[in-house]
């Protein structure tokens, strides 16, 4: 059931950043939206309230046990200044699966949908309108009751923040350069490597910041068991075009199961163009490499879209994939994409939900 | 270098609780330490202040991205009043070696220690002296920096937190039955699971509440690769005595390194008891049990110091453990220690500091 929701305006309305410098995650709009959960009453008292600090418990479990789950969505203003959200069911579909993971308690679809809604609503003016830029939308819970012992929380607090987001690419769409990862590990069958959890990506840092000082954007990782199959990209999904057809590694379980991934699985096959969801080892791409069969890589994700792949280094062998250039399918996923995003494509597939 | 530690003493101390309803981490002293961290000024700051709300961000990036370490250790006090802390430096050379695994910065040995020092010092009164009790302290680590990509923050906050605790065990060492899990995983090689950081216990939740559901108080954690190793025992290391020899788990990357662990195998050196430390499966131990020779299996971590195991259960094969007793030698460990531990036996071993 969804409760009214108490909507309390700010006084002092922040100063809007130059949508020419706005970055990823820096600027904060003007509201947000907090519900909590107590064990015995459920979800209760949903509010809009002005962007403002969290007060916590020094023993709140998400502090000591990471207790905690996330997601990811984007708001974009079209030319005709109607706004759209990509596909938000997936992600309170997600954040629920996220939830069983971590013994958080379930949250209601219409709830999550109209908080979007509302929220969106009294800060409509921060979503900006210059080509590339959108409105980031990040959904959290955090477990909130203060105590040590290691057991789920009896408190949650769901919140919502928002922010003005940039082109992701300055100067078009850049292929990236990506290190096979042989020693760290994100996420194993078992683990929580499928939940859009805290824990997974601070398991992530220490490979990339490795992987940055060796002058690559990015990791690609591999599975835990055998350190042979591939996973993912960074923090996106990845895709390779061998031969004319489309592999990305299947949903084995430690795998993210991108919103973007689903979305470009979809629009291939919109185009009869072959897809397939499967294993892929790594030696098996650098096998079709030596072939000249390798012809594009791109990861996927909420933030990027697309990010080409112009380069992998695996124990310092290198292969570079269509000359370390944008591949021409990328380029098209990236236009039609973005296209149906914004507004000035049409959307086949029902995606887009107006605000 | 040691910066001196401002000292704000509470306007309103609080009631202390009945030394015979502690709990587990569920009652808080009346001060808590502070120190922060900036990229470019380091560590500074430090202070004990009474124990209030951490007022956060909610862009923080411990929320989002789970970079965060912790710490547990415990304060006694002696039949003669003094306080003695056990093997702290063993804490803070973890901590550090958790923070290089999550990329958060290096912390001084001395200043951690003076930390706790001074901490323990204004809230001395909150030691507990009834046999069992102790004062549990929490450090640990969060990043504050408020900003939504993925990367290592440049801001935190070290902070301590004390709790009075209980006997561990009510009504003396009690065995505990255990179940062995064989669907969720904890850790793997490659991962995080020899720090001590939120996401390990996250993780390991779901498991936890499935086994508890079963009548079971915790799990035995199987290696993520080959699903056959022996781990750990909820969040405790494990010990098996079979046929006269004490075995536990090597090292392997994905254990923690338990200060008790260490304690116990030194205790265990000290009385010409063997001990090995190697990869044991699972099976083995049935194989050990169907012979007769599976004698004792006990957990050992901070919280409990020993925790014999009664039995097993796996795959619904259930082993009894010593008739489902506490054993010769997890008893005698447990007085060994728990007798350094609170200065009733001498200390042959240096690990007792006094504050
Ligand atoms: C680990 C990980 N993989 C993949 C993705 C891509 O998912 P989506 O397309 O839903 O953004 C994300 C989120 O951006 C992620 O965090
Ligand atoms: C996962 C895990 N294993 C083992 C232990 C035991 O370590 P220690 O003996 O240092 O308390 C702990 C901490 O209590 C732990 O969290």
């Amino acid at each position: 059931m969804v409760q009214a929701v108490e909507i309390q305006r700010t006084q002092n309305k922040k100063e809007k950043p130059s949508e020419q410098k706005l970055g990823f995650g820096v600027h904060y709009t003007d509201h947000m939206f907090i519900l909590d959960y107590d064990a015995g009453s459920g979800w209760h008292s949903p509010r809009v309230v002005p962007y403002q600090p969290i007060v916590l418990d020094p023993a709140a479990k998400v502090f000591h046990y990471g207790q905690t789950v996330f997601e990811g969505l984007k708001a974009y203003r079209t030319e005709d200044g109607r706004v759209l959200l990509f596909r938000p069911n997936k992600n309170i579909q997600r954040l629920n699966r996220s939830n069983e993971r971590l013994s958080i308690p379930y949250l209601e679809e219409d709830v999550f949908i109209d908080a979007l809604k509302q929220l969106i609503e009294v800060d409509r003016d921060w979503i900006p309108s210059s080509p590339g830029t959108s409105l980031y939308i990040r959904p959290f819970i955090i477990a909130t009751q203060p105590a040590l012992g290691v057991a789920p929380s009896t408190q949650y607090k769901f919140m919502i923040i928002m922010s003005p987001v940039g082109a992701y690419y300055a100067n078009g769409v850049n292929p990236v350069k990506i290190y096979v990862e042989s020693h760290y590990v994100r996420a194993v069958n078992g683990g929580v490597g499928e939940a859009k959890t805290a824990g997974n990506y601070a398991a992530g840092l220490s490979a990339q910041e490795e992987a940055k000082a060796k002058g690559y954007e990015q990791v690609l990782w591999l599975d835990g068991v055998h350190r042979k199959y591939i996973e993912e990209v960074g923090s996106m999904n990845v895709f390779f075009k061998i031969n004319g057809t489309v592999h990305t590694p299947a949903l084995n379980g430690s795998i993210l199961d991108g919103i973007t991934r689903n979305s470009i699985i979809q629009q291939l096959q919109h185009w009869n163009i072959p897809v397939e969801e499967r294993t892929i080892s790594i030696e098996e791409l650098y096998d079709y490499h030596e072939k000249g069969m390798l012809e594009e890589a791109f990861g996927t994700g909420t933030a990027a879209v697309i990010s080409p792949i112009g380069e992998l280094n695996w124990r310092g062998d290198k292969l570079i994939i269509n000359n370390g250039e944008t591949g021409e399918l990328s380029a098209k996923l990236y236009e039609s994409l973005t296209g149906i995003q914004t507004g000035t494509l049409p959307d086949p597939f029902g995606w887009m939900v107006e605000v």
